[in-house]
Order: structure tokens, then C-alpha cells, then sequence
């Protein structure tokens, strides 16, 4: 059944309201009818399955049949905070990373980037990203939407990272060593709901600067399995393994 | 280090030598000179430090100086056979399944596989894809290069899955009940070095002809986590949970 994210203005006690690409997407490209069924999601996570009442060229209106009990969602929050990668790599980021259940991403300015971002590009990538977020959340089924949260520079980061309990970062050099930090036991020590910021360095990995602030910050250095992963790879293999942990394997 | 994969036939007893594309990497792109240092990939998996001593147009030199002792690759052997999926999609499966570590790929035709493939195109794709897997290897300090095998049709495949002890397929209806079966306790079964093949679908899964044949030619089916995954995506879930599985959580 397809599935929309309808923003909170849209809800009403019994019935939702769908506008926007949204409405045309049920118009025109799904073609729909009145009487057919939808999946609406709820800002706060919840979804219901709701039945088309009427179309209109402004808004399509579709009535609440059934709330449902749903947990697709990480039992953690994960945040990934990427240092700008060069071409379209943070946009397949943001694509499987919402896939694979990625609670916000913060796309942040590293030593070694390639691309340079000023303000003015970053407010119009923002709202691309935004898109890209939303629609693989309704195709992976998700109840929340991930946030991308404006482009930092590397000090705003740091301070943005206060509000995390628990803060890890890929890097490279622990995966050359023979006594690594476990990711494993980084996941065992997490609590249900618990918030974690993991950091991933650009093509070419962090500076040594970065690398030595991220600790004096509290970063806990892991390694990602004993190859050298891209740097679009790095967060893929992360929320999988964090996936795998809590949601398959139960630990 | 930069590392390059040398055929059998480039071996001798304490040098190597090197050819063809990466002859010309080595010279022109990597403009290296005759002292400096590269790691050898012998086809069986071992690797060396090696120094360049001499290069020419036709071939470049180089005095192997020390073998390396590494474990890179995963210690049992996945098989990743893919129905094919739209445009370039597979190019992305064999990229990032090569950093995560598969041994192998199989492309087949799928019920539901919108591209079609005749022999032809087979063989002309093949040769691009065995590129890709190398340069992957070689990006991600493999020891050894996967197989892109030669592409099947679903009862080719079938016959072939017989060679392997473990089979396993990502199946979306199981992601739907409650009484799943655990892919944890599938690789908590493995032993080192067995071999297990894995079955994804294209996009729009499999036909129920074709699951009832899986499951009546011994593949388990398994959920990879609660979200619907892109059929991209679904190698790069089980290949990061099964390296996260054995080499960082360490079951």
C-alpha cells in the first residue's frame, strides 16, 4: 500500500488532508480513485490506513480507518554527521541511510573536502536533501521522516555534539591496529531510545587536527570491519551493523 | 600504499612484474619512479611490499621485499546472486559488495527483472563488472578478488545453489510477521570458511513461483531488519551484518 507522510496541518479528528506533490502523486502519477486505500504518516511517528473520500484539483481528502501498531523505527537514534564528499555520494548517503533507519544527518564542512559549501548553496542543496529523505522514508516504510540538519563547519559540530551521550567516529588508523575499539561493545552499552553521533571523515578521512579534536571531545574511535570502506560506505556498514545488533540479532 | 592485483603469470620467484591497465596506472597516473613502494596481490590471496626497480613502456618491475601477514576477508565465503536490477544498479551492488567483503557474485534473470539479457550483452557486461570488482579490491586492500560469475537464469541458478551448504533469501513478506526466521541464528550456525549463498530479488521482489522454488531448493528465507530495503541495498545490509557478525562483534 503506498504510503505518505502528511505534514500536522493535514490532520483532522477522523479525516486527513493531502496537498502538494503528494496530491499529484495520488492524482496523477498513482492515479487513484476514491475508495482506494492509503498509508498516512503522522509527524510523531504513527500511521493509519486511510481510504480516499474525495480528489480534488487542491487537496485530496481520505478518512482514518485503522491506527497502526508499527515498529520500524531503530530502538536507537543514530545521527550521521558526513564531511562533505565530493559529487552526488551524500545523496546515496541520505537515501540508503534512510533506509536503514538513520534518525538525522548533519552534512558538515572537513579538512579534507573537496567541495566547498557557502551558505547560500547549502540552503538550496537543504531542501533537495529534505526530498530525498522523505520519499525513501516512504518507500522503506518508515513512521518518521529523518532530519537534515544544516551544514556546520567542523568547530560547530564539535559544539553541536554536547547534546549527544554517546559519540563515536570511523577512522581508519583503528583498523590497522591490533587493538581496536569495539564497535560491538560501544552498541552492547547503548539504552533503548539512547542518541549516538557518529562522525565520518570525507574521501582522504580526517585530518589529524580533526582526529585529535574528535577525541578530546569524546569521540571513541571504531573501525568498520577490517577493510578500507569508502567514505559513502562507512555509514551504510554502520546502521546495518547497528540494525543487525538491536533489531535481529537482539542483543 | 597503493596496491595492485598481479595475475599468476607476473610472478616470479622475488620479483613481479606488472602490465596492461595497471602498468600504465603506476607510470602515468600515479607517476611513480623507480625506489618507490606498492603492495602485490597474488591471486591465492597473499600479499607483499614490493619496490619498483625498473619501468618501461611494456612493463613495470618490482623486487618483492617482505610477504604481509593479513586477514581482510571474511572468514566464511558469501555468494551475492542478484536478480537483475534497472540501470546501474548492480554496478553500485559489486562496488560496495567488494568493500564489504563478498567472495563472489551472480547475476540471474528474475521473473520480475525489467532489464532482459541476452548472452551477448552477458558477456560484454561481464568483463565491466570484473573491472569494477577489482578496482574495488584494490580500494579496499582485498587480498583476494571476488568473481563476478558468468549470469544464469533462475533454474541455472537453482542447479548452481546446489554447490553450497547454506542458502539464504531476503524475503519482504517475512519482514511482515512477527515469527520470522533470525538471520542471527543462520550465521551463528557457520563454521570458518563455509560457504553460503545469498538470494536477492529485483526490484518488485520475487514471484511466488519463485520463492516456493527457493524454499523447495533449501533457501531459508530471512528479514534484513524491519524497513523495506531497495533490492541495492539489501547485499549491503548482509554483507555489513555478516562482517559486523564475525569480525567486530566476534559470535
Amino acid at each position: 500500500m503506498q504510503r505518505y507522510f502528511v505534514p500536522e496541518e493535514g490532520w483532522q479528528e477522523s479525516m486527513v488532508r493531502i496537498t502538494g506533490d503528494d496530491r499529484h502523486h495520488i492524482d496523477r502519477v498513482m492515479r487513484m480513485q476514491t475508495g482506494d486505500s492509503i498509508i498516512c504518516n503522522a509527524p510523531e511517528g504513527r500511521a493509519a490506513i486511510c481510504t480516499i473520500s474525495n480528489i480534488t484539483d487542491q487537496y485530496i481528502a481520505a478518512t482514518i480507518n485503522e491506527w497502526l501498531d508499527e515498529s520500524k523505527e531503530l530502538p536507537v537514534e543514530v545521527t550521521i554527521a558526513h564531511g562533505l564528499p565530493k559529487s552526488d555520494k551524500l545523496e546515496l548517503v541520505l537515501q540508503k541511510g534512510t533506509e536503514l533507519g538513520a534518525a538525522s544527518f548533519i552534512p558538515f564542512q572537513a579538512g579534507r573536502s573537496i567541495v566547498k559549501w557557502d551558505k547560500k548553496k547549502a540552503e538550496k542543496k537543504l531542501s533537495r536533501y529534505q526530498k530525498i529523505v522523505k520519499e525513501a522514508s516512504e518507500q522503506s516504510h518508515r513512521t518518521v521522516v529523518p532530519e537534515v540538519e544544516p551544514f556546520l563547519d567542523f568547530d560547530a559540530l564539535l559544539r553541536k555534539s554536547e547534546d549527544y551521550p554517546v559519540k563515536i567516529f570511523a577512522y581508519e588508523d583503528e583498523a590497522k591496529t591490533k587493538d581496536f575499539h569495539g564497535l560491538s561493545s560501544i552498541l552492547s552499552g547503548l539504552e533503548p531510545g539512547q542518541k549516538i553521533i557518529a562522525c565520518i571523515g570525507p574521501e582522504g578521512g580526517y585530518t589529524i587536527e580533526e582526529a585529535e579534536a574528535l577525541k578530546a571531545h569524546g569521540f571513541e574511535p571504531v573501525r568498520l570491519g577490517p577493510r578500507i570502506l569508502r567514505t559513502e560506505t562507512a555509514p551504510l556498514y554502520l546502521l546495518a551493523s547497528i540494525s543487525y545488533h538491536f533489531e535481529e540479532l537482539r542483543c
